[in-house]
């Protein structure tokens, strides 16, 4: 019986089990790499290596980063009264690129799921109340994702928040740029109207 | 200005390079890495630097093995009088999958593709002919795919063994198993009709 080679057959096993990897994709994948010359097969097993190695969590904002504190949290130019909550690192990259936002982040690390058993505890919560006193911020911007989860969050963080002198925001929900009213949802749209502004 | 970690970058980068990764993707499984533990990034890590080291081709069919000559090269069990001669190493593990064919295999490596740099000599193909008179093959069986280049690289084969006694065959074209002949092409349609058989 004819087989793939055993190393081949591992690199397929291993890609198979990252998100969105079918056993097709992984087989190509693998047929991929077993072209290529030593430099990008040791270029690609390095980098996966030094990930784990490299990368370190910001003590303060959680974010990950290369110090600890990170480059924002280190950084005295930046405003300290107000902390912008996002879910994901990816989420505070996304808001500084606007170069609006001068102020702080702090990183959640999820959002509230109890169906995949993710509770207050398991995110950066409670860690935030005495973040807020540390630096002595005025303003939390809860930018948590505009979804059921997301949404879920960001009350639980309100709520528990509620008492604090500290003024807790919501980013604004309404119709993104170069949306079309006619395909929007009804709950955008019932926010967006909501959210109305005066000219 | 808020950026990824430099190892996060260029794991995401080298994962880029990976055909049908896009930067989304290749982002996501950076990430996804991230948050797995060191055992699993190691065990990819491994399997990507193994590759190169431990698979080697078979001197006589081009196969990938782990053994030069290969499992079914040095197998005399084997019918030596008829080869099958594929386009790429999964061609041969398909074809072995339905324990029809008990004869050995060549793998062309490819098929001709001028616009691509793909000649005659870029293939597997001029060793063929040593090979069939090596182990005294009576009939060679050109399996490459039902495409444009599979029958170039079909006719191109047919041609260079013609004066030689061996006979040549080319696997038949016609309906898949399943398929509809309301939505077969034409070419699979004439392919069907010139290829029927008496009941």
């Amino acid at each position: 019986m004819l087989k793939l080679p055993t190393s081949l057959e591992r690199v397929i096993n291993e890609f198979g089990k990252l998100p969105g990897i079918g056993p097709k994709t992984a087989q190509r994948l693998g047929f991929y790499l077993l072209k290529k010359d030593s430099i990008d097969i040791n270029g690609l097993s390095d980098a996966v290596r030094a990930l784990k190695t490299d990368i370190t969590f910001c003590g303060q904002c959680h974010n990950m980063a290369e110090t600890d504190p990170c480059s924002i949290c280190s950084d005295s130019s930046r405003d300290q009264s107000i902390i912008c909550v996002v879910e994901e690192p990816l989420d505070a990259i996304a808001l500084d690129k606007t170069g609006q936002f001068k102020g702080l982040f702090h990183i959640l690390g999820g959002v509230l799921n109890p169906m995949e058993g993710i509770g207050p505890d398991q995110l950066n919560i409670s860690s935030l109340q005495k973040r807020i006193t540390d630096v002595g911020a005025k303003e939390i911007i809860i930018a948590t994702n505009p979804t059921l989860e997301g949404e879920t969050t960001a009350m639980h963080i309100a709520k528990f928040l509620n008492g604090t002198d500290v003024k807790v925001t919501r980013i604004a929900r309404g119709l993104p740029m170069g949306g079309d009213l006619e395909y929007a949802d009804e709950i955008t749209l019932s926010r967006a109207l909501d959210g109305r502004r005066e000219y």
